[in-house]
């Protein structure tokens, strides 16, 4: 049991978003900086989160046929020059190592900032024929970007953790039915775990990923009205198979290249979801990826402590069969100190039990999101504190879908765009003729970007904001993190 | 479903080691090779391996109280530098990154050959008093250690995956009674679930870890005759502690210094389990590790396909229900072909059904170690296939378990001991004074070295094989890998 938080928050979401974010970050104890300049560590409540995340998404990979592997976390550069848009995209961002086992290398090694290169070399020795296609391989590892812009827990930190995951088809049909099934469980999993809503569309040709043909995302709005891009899923086409020699002989014993996608989930996400769902009391930790979901606090006094601590132990006991739960029996803390305390570390669920409870055969349910309390049977806990943490996750999804679409607005020409932009931030719908000047041009006049375009939607009555030709789509616009 | 491997081994276990061991890992698609020298690609059924030794290992240090964290992969020179011996036992092998971001770093950044130094430069401040005792962290994570001796997967690469566990306490008794628990945690993933026997005890001065006070290991022993060390713990007493401030208030408002320990399994052990089980056909794969634990074979000709093939698919969903199964219903291979194909992969039972076994309600187990077939009751079929397994698991474990005592020998002086060793290497206990001069004279005279020390053993009457004065303790010796 770690030792009693530093004092609470002491700046508010809606005043200083940066100071709060960096507040709730360290005073939850979910992540500190380090040594290494723009390298966060994990601390073990924010690392639980992640392993949450992991397991979800693991378990829908697998269920769809997706196998984990690991390749090496060095790229030698001649490789990573490979293929040319890709390098060009990542190189000035790349960690080299020079000097290994107290000598020169001839030849830098980079740090994988993504691992397409080094993966494609060794797989295309595996693939010969049809028959080993498709191969769809994921791996959850560490990569690092060499940002310069400042450093954020979660948010941007220059090592990260991801999946990335790599499929190789025969066709491009085959190929692009993966879209829907990855960006599918990527939706079930910020939805149904993190409790996010988003936007999910195609990026435009200047914001699609080094290498690919196509890049989809889902597209996350933060509290201080910038927008920030969530999972994605690339469309490689063969650009990469044909760089590095990804074929296979066909049916009809033709050589044929290989179709190819990526995609990915990283820890970022877990920074969007604490801005999203925290308060000015502190982290707000939604129930199915809090390390601790239910946290038990004894109300004593002299006479009847040891009484309730007894109870409260049998209590505990029945709440581990069925939650992540912990009984917070400290002796030097009052109850209010240790209200205070599990508040900033966001855990969903507290449940209180005095002496007058013991009596009535009841806790007290106390709900982190609302502050809302109630009395429930100590006979039927486990189902109403399953049933309050399944609440909570509903009015944290529910609060935050209300949020985004109040702060998504529409604008059909460019002063509008620019003036709806300055006045609220947030996202606006705005309509696109496709062109990339007409991209560039309201980049220009207000500082934000197409986000990406919403798929399915049916052509729009308005012309392109910045030229007025007919659009061919609503783009989501706005300032990005 | 891959393709159907290129042909089979063409080395034997007992003629050629090295070469065996390499086709075994290659030719079973557990592992290849990489753009990277001396770093290894771990194929989704190595990697599978090494997922199931996750689990299973963390759910029992979370069983304990050890919670996972992460912390950076880079390590800043100076910071490496803090505890001497520590870094003189790592400097040789680390990898250095020296640009980043486009320019040239003020300061090397080693990549993590072991997270000590950075670990313990953050928790520093996050202990304050008794409190916040014991704090017992660990990380899942890839390590980097430049080796120059020849590469092998699994057994020697130079990045590696691992655990390491670090923790600190408030006393030296607390932390000593750490030893057992985690000793006997990696014990019960070694034999319980790699099916692997081994030596524990204690390392002698010489070998132990770099900047700890005592080092605990568990020994294993190659086909070829080398011992080869498993897990391992470490006792740091206050080392590191007093080296980066870890200090806290204790009960009587006195400045104390903590206790630390650390603890490591890798993926090496994968390939001391793939060494010592498989055998001339190929890999074996314990069943409760192994990717596919049951492959269903169909038997078909012209006549039957048809419904064997419909039959066959109602079991496999049947057997899905239990195990990690695959139905192998490729029709452009001979049912010989596929066999040969499982057995070269390790997937420890295969099941045969054909047309017969369709009449009979039959179908047929062959076990992978011993080639063993029997009829079983499709009616019973899941608790037949779960029985097997478990006899297949505690065959290899006992056949392991033999070999390792028939080569473990005794000797009781310096002559003898040469001799043994030169004629059947394997493991030899020898009495030993516990004098450094004579732990290094055994190891000119030989070529070995003292593996470790058995625990809890007598003092044995005879004298040191050394120099003849009284042996504390009788010492495991052997050529190591």
């Amino acid at each position: 049991m770690s030792k009693p938080s530093q004092e609470g928050m002491t700046v508010k979401k809606g005043e200083n978003f940066d100071e709060w974010y960096t507040q709730v970050i360290l005073k939850a104890e979910l992540a500190d900086y380090s040594p290494v300049s723009g390298c966060m560590v994990f601390r073990p409540s924010g690392y639980a989160i992640w392993e949450n995340v992991q397991n979800a998404t693991d378990s829908e990979f697998k269920r769809v046929g997706i196998t984990n592997s690991y390749f090496p976390i060095f790229i030698p550069e001649r490789l990573l020059k490979k293929e040319a848009e890709h390098v060009q995209g990542f190189a000035p961002e790349v960690a080299w190592v020079t000097q290994a086992g107290g000598s020169e290398l001839e030849e830098r090694l980079a740090i994988r900032p993504t691992s397409e290169t080094v993966m494609y070399e060794v797989v295309s020795k595996w693939i010969r024929s049809w028959r080993d296609l498709p191969l769809r391989l994921n791996q959850w590892n560490n990569v690092v970007r060499w940002e310069f812009r400042h450093p954020t827990p979660f948010l941007r930190s220059r090592e990260f953790l991801w999946n990335e995951g790599h499929s190789m088809f025969a066709t491009r049909e085959e190929a692009d039915a993966e879209r829907d099934e990855v960006m599918g469980i990527y939706r079930r999993i910020t939805e149904e775990f993190m409790a996010l809503p988003g936007y999910m569309g195609r990026k435009t040709k200047s914001e699609t990923f080094a290498g690919a043909e196509a890049t989809y995302s889902i597209e996350h709005l933060l509290p201080d009205g910038k927008a920030i891009q969530g999972p994605d899923w690339h469309s490689d086409g063969q650009n990469f198979s044909k760089a590095f020699d990804i074929s296979f002989v066909d049916e009809d014993g033709e050589k044929q290249f290989a179709w190819q996608n990526t995609w990915a989930i990283s820890t970022r996400e877990i920074g969007v979801m604490l801005a999203v769902h925290s308060d000015d009391r502190g982290a707000i930790i939604p129930p199915k990826l809090s390390a601790v979901q239910v946290v038990l606090v004894p109300i004593v006094n002299d006479e009847n402590k040891e009484a309730v601590l007894a109870e409260s132990r049998k209590l505990i006991e029945k709440l581990k069969g069925h939650f992540r739960a912990v009984l917070d029996d400290r002796d030097h803390l009052t109850p209010g100190r240790k209200f205070n305390e599990w508040e900033l570390k966001g855990v969903p669920l507290r449940v209180e039990f005095g002496p007058r409870d013991m009596k009535e055969r009841q806790a007290i349910l106390v709900r982190r999101d609302t502050g809302g309390k109630r009395a429930v049977r100590l006979a039927e806990i486990a189902k109403e504190v399953a049933g309050e943490l399944e609440a909570i996750h509903g009015s944290l999804f529910e609060r935050a879908t209300k949020a985004l679409s109040e702060n998504t607005r529409d604008a059909g020409t460019l002063p509008e765009l620019k003036r709806v932009l300055a006045k609220h931030g947030g996202i606006v719908r705005v309509p696109w003729c496709g062109k990339a000047e007409c991209e560039a041009k309201m980049r220009e006049a207000t500082g934000g970007k197409i986000l990406n375009i919403p798929m399915d939607q049916k052509q729009p009555k308005a012309g392109c904001a910045a030229c007025g030709a007919d659009a061919i789509s609503l783009a989501n616009f706005g300032k990005s993190y």
